[in-house]
């Protein structure tokens, strides 16, 4: 099956079934089902087993899926068996914080480059690399062919530096201003904003 | 119809438009339709009408929807016309950054309490609250009647320091350890994990 003809909302569980997976294969199991991975994630057995048969046949009648494989077969899916090299826009709080954080190395990507247009920050030493003058953003990532961008800035700056992260050919945006970007098609972007996140819980509270 | 009629996915959409509407709010805008929240959000128009007439008749054939009228029955819905106190766990480079994070107040949430377990953080200060001892969690939560949680901490950490929240009187956690933990059923979740979201948009990529 052609990639286009899955729906998204299936490919935005497949990290989550990845995880669980790498989890698994580190605590030294070999064997899983789709009863066990739902318990864990509180996705109904029938769904996990749908959503990966998109992909193939995983799993055999009765004995369930081999861990180590499913979950090389889900890297391979998702094009993290090998490192993205990641540029990062903003180098405030939530920047540093991003910078410094150690769940993007196993997950397939590499912050390799960091930006700010703020004199102060400018030149500052983050992990081994220095963060640079934003006017430099636009040959740096099409120099270093990087296709995948963070954008951890003020919602004012966040639709100026998608324009030019796009221009650069960045093709994946994960933005955490809390503001809607308009984008090319072709182009990628995913939201975090921690703010809407709670508002769904409180829906439920009184 | 009751609130747990709503399918989840549809709860989860609320805050995408309660976040446009109070954009054009501040522009000045008084009058949108779904085919303008349509083009901003990337959501089908006939999406945007359905789920809204989940809760109500919001727009009127032919004029569209009233922005403020929309914006705080939006509100009402997701229980944030009042402001949450809440509990963050976890004073670390991502617990600075989300103490620090203004886009909290506009949402309806405060960072009330500020807990770690390092006794170089515990007692510094942060936005005029002080880094309390996790071990008066428990006490805390529970005096301020906080129902709202965010954890930002190791996953090995994260099982046990939900299940303090949830004993305390916790209904709700933001989890950005990334670990799926387990919580009593009328205890709400939501992750938030940056390498997923990426994964998610590298699987279109070459």
């Amino acid at each position: 099956m052609a990639s286009n003809e899955v729906p998204d909302i299936v490919v935005g569980r497949l990290p989550i079934y990845l995880r669980a997976l790498t989890f698994m294969t580190e605590e030294g199991r070999q064997i899983t089902s789709s009863q066990e991975l739902s318990q864990k994630l509180g996705i109904s057995s029938a769904q996990i087993r749908k959503d990966l048969s998109h992909f193939g046949e995983f799993g055999k009648q009765g004995t369930g899926y081999e861990i180590s494989y499913l979950r090389d077969q889900l890297k391979g899916i998702l094009h993290v068996e090998r490192t993205w090299p990641v540029a990062l826009v903003g180098y405030g709080d939530l920047g540093h914080a991003l910078a410094h954080y150690g769940g993007f190395a196993p997950k397939g990507f590499e912050i390799v480059a960091v930006f700010d247009n703020d004199p102060e920050k400018i030149g500052q030493q983050v992990a081994g690399k220095t963060v640079m003058d934003i006017a430099e953003l636009t040959k740096v990532v099409r120099e270093r062919s990087i296709k995948v961008g963070i954008m951890a800035l003020p919602s004012s700056a966040a639709q100026k530096v998608a324009d030019m992260l796009v221009e650069a050919g960045v093709k994946a945006i994960l933005n955490y201003a809390p503001i809607n970007i308009s984008l090319p098609p072709e182009v990628r972007v995913q939201y975090i904003d921690p703010a809407a996140h709670l508002q769904h819980m409180t829906y439920y509270l009184e």
